[in-house]
């Protein structure tokens, strides 16, 4: 579709068609196809660890048993069925709620943009973290709020500067803030428990709706499990999928919230799609009912902790001293700071060159920043390509950085 | 959801949470599966037709041969399999298109949502047939467009009242013109062939985007096929889904479209759940590749039609005189108009009482009217629960009628 063609209706577009956001990810996955490069971009989770054979029958078994029921349109909200399996999994992070508080999405993605759907005017304060998970960028800037980015460090959200933000503005009362406290996409940074509470205090105090989102909640590879928000606050909008611990080709995502919010959300959904497939979600309680689905997500966190550390040990190896980089206790990414003269968006075609993608930081900005840094994805590739493609990268970056400072000692750009 | 709890975000909603429309079919389903209550209301298609042995094998294959492509993320515009496949199914209207012209949509009510996304600004004029789908002044009024409702007769939707709008609008160009060209949802009548020429020529002619809606062009009861309109312009947007084929839990739809439209339905896509079911489209694919599903088509083609028949014969027989009906030569949906004092809003709760559910026609308008009207769906229940169906509501329709000629009698009222 990137073939130029004159576009008869260019003046046709509704104004939100200025603000919405491209992703690079998204545009990477026809390069990251090509069979001699290896992708450090897409966070694609490895299915064939699955246990394909049992997938087969337990879909097999949705047919034969509720056949008539899993082709059937359903309800708006999900399956009380699939919403029921949703409490039963969220106990493990001890969430307490009913199905009643649940409604099933298509892939999390949907709970962002029927989210930002349900609360956001144009030109509406909303706060996220700087940088943040480059799809709710996309999911919120097809609604024109004003976004404010709150940076990072290694201990998640800084929190100090969310109140000087939150101060700054006023009345101006943000409609919510987002925040991935796990394995953060795309920083690979994790929220400590002191920031989490002080967070859900923040969001009572000053009656701000605090929306948790947690894809990666049960791929931790170090450290101790920090409790999740929603379980110190009934008030927290909790996301979940099946994505990152199944298969993200049954879009099954969800929202765990409030019912009054939820009932606003569920308005929506029906316009938005009238009910997501029922296939997928017969598909899903399937799988967590009838798979040994604990020890094959233990066998992904153990191969995911593998292509992690590949990772760190390949960076170490073969980075520039200049570069830093984050040391993720699970997830699927980790983020890389190069010198503020390298340009990651610029570096990005001599990357492909060479047979390497990544994600130039810039895109993952709500507000502008992060051109020298990148997203590095280590869930996809095996351990051997991993290091090869950081080997690559070094490579490019050592380049580019040789080439700068020829520039600094000519006196053509400053340090 | 129905419950009242006090609502403390009452407060930070979006405006366009005022003016989405609730549906009365929606809010209808969980009266329907009383199992005392026949069902006039859904648009639920005859799953127990579908060889679901067939289906399940279909699933299976999909799992064995693509498994990882089936569970994995796909791209925002469908599996390129898919595309192919809709290319060819719409070849049987003469429909020429390249896959590149398609989008896999989640249904096509996400259709309608991601069309209304890209091109609707609030208060931007809009054209639709009223009555119209239900789902599409959902969908439509999350963006808060102007809806102007032309008028249809028994050769669809009035032209020349069409005309008469557009200069009455002058320059306020609407945004798009929304049509349900065949067995219309839910009025039940089909476009001349006469019509669709000439709405043609007005959406070239004025530079009007034109959105032709088919899903049930298969389903055909009587007369001849009419050409479909994006047949005649390659300019049509056209709207077409599995949903009354196969499955509506696989949600499966599609747009056709001019490729620079598909690039800003892509983005919006991105940003609303990422990809659709990869698992759907895969089943999908099987179904029509491995399946016979014309032979599959065609039994439900005669089920229906001997329900239609099964409707049009209660009615002549039970229905009183002063009612009169739309006969349908395709499709799910007839539309009833009763005398203007029955309010079917205000009659509903009735024909509950006595176990039938239908659609009060006044939700299916974009900007008032049809109070005395109803949608009746002859698809879903059996011939014999449908005359019975018939047989009770034309009781409840004479109560009332009795009631409101001794209210006109005792000059309560105006006739």
């Amino acid at each position: 579709m990137a073939r130029m063609v004159f576009d008869e209706w260019a003046g046709s577009y509704a104004d939100r068609m200025h603000d919405i956001r491209r992703s690079a990810v998204r545009d990477l996955f026809a390069a990251a196809s090509r069979s001699d490069v290896i992708s450090l971009s897409g966070g694609m989770p490895e299915i064939s660890q699955l246990p394909l054979d049992l997938v087969a029958r337990a879909m097999a078994a949705a047919i034969e048993e509720e056949g008539v029921q899993a082709l059937q349109y359903g309800v708006a909200t999900g399956r009380i069925q699939t919403r029921k399996l949703v409490c039963e999994l969220v106990r493990d992070f001890d969430i307490e709620a009913r199905p009643e508080n649940v409604i099933i999405t298509s892939g999390a993605q949907q709970a962002l943009d029927l989210l930002a759907k349900t609360f956001i005017n144009p030109g509406d304060p909303i706060i996220t973290e700087a940088p943040t998970y480059v799809g709710a960028l996309q999911a919120f800037s097809q609604y024109q709020p004003e976004m404010h980015g709150i940076p990072l460090d290694d201990e998640g959200m800084r929190i100090d500067l969310l109140e000087e933000e939150l101060d700054r503005l006023g009345t101006r009362k943000p409609k919510f803030i987002y925040t991935i406290p796990n394995f953060h996409n795309p920083a690979g940074v994790t929220m400590t428990l002191e920031r989490r509470r002080r967070l859900v205090e923040i969001s009572r105090e000053r009656g701000i709706l605090l929306i948790e989102d947690d894809p990666y909640g049960r791929l931790r590879y170090a450290g101790e499990p920090i409790a999740c928000m929603r379980s110190m606050d009934e008030n927290v909008v909790y996301l979940g999928t099946v994505s990152k611990v199944f298969a993200p080709g049954t879009r099954t995502g969800w929202i765990i919230a409030p019912v009054p919010i939820l009932d606003k959300v569920n308005l929506c959904k029906q316009g938005t799609d009238l009910c997501g497939s029922t296939l997928d979600q017969v598909t899903v309680e399937h799988y967590f009912h009838d798979t040994p689905w604990r020890e094959t997500n233990e066998r992904l966190r153990q191969a995911y902790a593998e292509r992690r550390q590949a990772m760190l040990d390949a960076l170490e190896e073969f980075f520039p001293p200049e570069a830093t980089w984050t040391r993720p206790d699970g997830g699927f990414f980790l983020w890389v700071t190069l010198p503020r003269y390298v340009d990651t968006n610029q570096m990005l075609p001599l990357a492909l060159d060479q047979g390497v993608t990544y994600v130039p930081g810039a895109g993952c900005y709500p507000d502008g920043g992060g051109d020298s840094s990148m997203r590095l994805a280590f869930c996809y590739e095996s351990p051997e390509n991993i290091r090869e493609a950081i080997r690559r990268l070094a490579l490019v970056i050592e380049d580019r950085m040789e080439l700068y400072r020829a520039f600094i000692k000519a006196g053509a750009i400053e340090e």
